[in-house]
Order: structure tokens, then C-alpha cells, then sequence
């Protein structure tokens, strides 16, 4: 399946993707939505951000050759981070330049949509609690975040999660590739399937600690190629199978 | 104000705490909840955590005689870190101990509660978004914090933020002292005048990145005194003017 949540007529609403087609349903999959019968055209909506998660738990320093290009040594356990619920983004939304920040970067990663209430799962069975896969930029204050030892407040700005356009369950994780565009010039890709730390022995790690609930996200890290951004840059992240999010970057807004 | 959020026949109400009635309330203080007029004895409900945070925003290291005794460098800007919604627990809730950890930690704390939707806001203006004050226990996994280089996942197993029993308005937050108590011994013993960042300046500081909803809260960092506790404890955090919450540790469940 392929599930979609958007804005239509002001109002916000999930569906299941058929091709340009939107199979209205009435709530979120991760909630039990069932299909209202009514379709739409995917060329009349606006796409949202397609779970509205209570956390994004994020993995850090998960691909060897991204750590080695941040000087940072491997870390023998997943390297968790939280990115709020403030941070989500719609996939083609404008992102803010971060107040006080003087390097902003992009980070294409994989993401998951958790399905269902997730505590104590194995690896084994995490295929269970999985909703499906999405394209994540854990966009990051770079300064910040190197200058504060705890990553909370570079990766935490809001709109720092673009993440969509689709969920879908129907890829391969350990196949697919990672790509990412900076004003149209390819700058990072990878496989997924060189992660140190593969997405069914994380959903155990991390609900061995913190339960996941129906609509969060675990972003699983980034490859190679990371980089800079400012305003006016357009970034792009796709995913085979999952297509692909566009992000302009804004001047910093004053108030 | 002294506002409470309980369960009364298996339902949860929040209520305006008067001596020892409840006056109660139709929704969160923070979502325009109104009195209906109704009456209730503190006696008959169990009272929950005074909020339903979308996240915990904590303050680390600050309190100079705590960062001397962590052996750590007094920061330069607050240093934040976050504790998902899944760490809520009751004020009287028992809280497992930490699956994989060998030493888990009280910190004793006092924690703002935020009244409505702040960004970007100014320390002078911070008390118009501040519903009150309430009592945090930001219980770690000391030994995953110090293994992790990040605090998330230490700081973040389900139930390590138990916080009531009551949020206030009527403390002066900058007078106060923060009291634990292991087992009945009193632990730590500072004053929040001491805090190196103060609430007002956290606000302005946090909101310049993160955006913070109504009922989200901050938990503005703990005193010198931390320690280790084990099954069968009982931590008590009290600050005059908020009351006393009391936790008592359970042993690792097995699933």
C-alpha cells in the first residue's frame, strides 16, 4: 500500500495512492482508517508530512563512510537522537534558516512509520509494527549541534523534518538507494543496505527503552555527501519506490 | 491557581485544587478548560501527571555544584536535551528499573509547565506563556547516559519523568528549594535561585529553535545531591509551595 496524507479544501485527510489516484479514507492507517469510497486526483491536493508522529527517534553516525566524513568514531550501540513533533514538515515545504546558526546542512535518510504501539519488540518480529517507508532530511544546525555536545537543539529547529511524500510498504529497505540533490547536482548516494545498524534490530533497541507509538518515525541515518544549505537552495531526497521530497530554504523570519 | 489532573471512575478530569477539594474542570487549563460547577474530595481520585506534554524539555548541568560533582564543564548556553511523551508517569507512579542499565539515578528538579503555544518569545514576556510550576523527577540510566555521548536514550525509558502533583502559578520560582529524599534521607537540598540559566532566559532560549505547545514542559535542571537507587526504593522530590512527589522502583519487567 501506499498511503498519502494531504489538504483538500482546507482540510486534512489520509488516502491510499493508486497510481494519480487518492482512495479517500477516514482516518489514519496507523488508527484504523478504512476507505470512505470517495477518490481524488493527486494533482488537486497539497501533501503533508504523511504521519503525524508524537517523536521522530533518529540514528546517528549509521553509515561508515558518513562517519568517517564527520571525523566520528563508530559507535558500538545505535546513536539515538529526538527530533519533536515540531520539527515535522510537509515533503515539499519551505524549511526556515536557523536563527543563530551560521551552517545549516541536509541529511537524505530512510525512514520508518511505525504501525502500531511498539514496546519490547524483537527483531524478529518488527516487521509487525511497521506502517511502511518514507524519505526523511534530518536537517541540522551543524555549528550548533557540534558546539553543544547534546544534538537537541541543532537537529531540533522547527520544520526540521521534512519527511513524505508517501508511506509505503511495498520497497525493499536493505535495497534501496539514497539520493540527494542540492540545486539539482547529486550529493549523496547510498545503499540502504550499508547501514551498521539495520531497522529490525533498531525497532528492538530503541522500544527495549522507549515505547514507539502508532505514527512515529525512526529516521535510520544518513549516508555519505552530507552538506551545506542556504536561502534559495533547493534540496531534493529520493528513494526508489518511494519518490521523492523537494525543500526550498527561507531566509530566517523576523518577528 | 493550583491545578491538578486526575482519574475519578476510571475516567481522567483536570480540576482547580482548593485545601482538599477539587473543583472541576471541563478540559486542560491550557485548552480554555472551564469549572462545571462540580465538587470532588482530593481523597477519592488518584491524581496523574499535571500535564500531557507533547515532549519534556530538559536543561542539563545547571547548577554549578551538580557540574562539579558530574565532573563536567559548566556550559556556555543552556544544554538541552529531550524526553519523549513516553516518559510521563504519575507523581505517585512506581518507575521500572532501566532494562541493560546497572545504575539508575534520581535528579530532583523543578519543571514549568507552558500555557500556550510560545516561539520565538522574549525573556521579559516568558511568564505570559507559563501556566505554573510543578516537581520533576528527570530519573537517568547514568551508566547508558555516560556511554552514549547522546542523553536520550539514558534519559528516555518509558516512565523516567513522574511530575505533579500539582502545577502552581503561586510559588515565586527563583526562591524556592528543591528537596530529595532517598527512603526517607534527604539527598539533595538546593535552592532554584541558584540555577546558572534562569526560567525566563530558557524560555527566550528554547523558543528561538523549538517551538512549545501547550502543556509541553521544561525541566529546568537539578541541584548537587544525585545518586543511585535500586528495586524496592522510594524517591520523594518536594519544593514548599508545590508539594511532594514519591516514586517507588520496581524491578524490570520481563516480557
Amino acid at each position: 500500500m501506499k498511503y498519502v496524507r494531504y489538504q483538500w479544501n482546507d482540510r486534512t485527510f489520509w488516502g491510499v495512492l493508486e497510481g494519480e489516484t487518492i482512495i479517500v479514507l477516514d482516518a489514519a492507517p496507523y488508527r484504523g482508517g478504512k476507505s470512505t469510497g470517495s477518490r481524488l486526483s493527486l494533482e488537486n491536493v497539497r501533501l503533508l508530512a504523511p504521519s503525524e508522529p508524537s517523536k521522530i527517534v533518529c540514528v546517528g553516525k549509521n553509515y561508515l563512510e558518513h562517519t568517517a566524513e564527520m571525523h566520528e568514531e563508530v559507535p558500538k550501540v545505535p546513536c539515538l537522537f529526538i527530533k519533536p513533533s515540531t520539527c515535522v514538515n510537509a515533503p515539499f515545504g519551505d524549511v526556515e534558516y536557523p536563527r543563530g546558526s551560521k551552517r545549516m546542512d541536509y541529511e537524505g535518510e530512510l525512514a520508518v512509520v511505525i504501525g502500531k504501539l511498539a514496546k519490547s519488540v524483537c527483531a524478529e518480529n518488527a516487521a509487525d509494527y511497521i506502517l511502511g517507508y518514507t524519505i526523511l532530511n534530518d536537517v541540522t544546525a551543524r555549528d550548533i549541534q557540534k558546539s553543544e555536545g547534546q544534538w537537541t537543539r541543532g537537529k531540533g529547529f522547527d520544520g526540521f523534518a521534512p519527511f513524505g511524500p508517501i508511506v509505503t510498504d511495498e520497497i525493499n529497505p536493505e535495497r534501496v538507494r539514497i539520493r540527494s540533490y542540492l540545486n539539482g547536482e547529486k550529493r549523496q548516494d547510498g545503499s540502504a543496505g550499508d547501514a551498521i545498524f539495520k531497522i529490525p534490530y533498531l525497532i528492538e533497541f530503541i522500544t527495549q527503552s522507549m515505547t514507539l507509538l502508532p505514527g512515529d518515525v525512526v529516521s535510520t541515518g544518513t549516508p555519505a555527501g552530507i552538506g551545506s544549505m542556504m536561502p534559495g537552495d533547493l534540496i531534493e531526497v529520493d528513494i526508489d519506490g518511494i519518490g521523492r521530497i523537494a525543500n526550498r530554504i527561507i531566509p530566517t523570519k523576523n518577528f
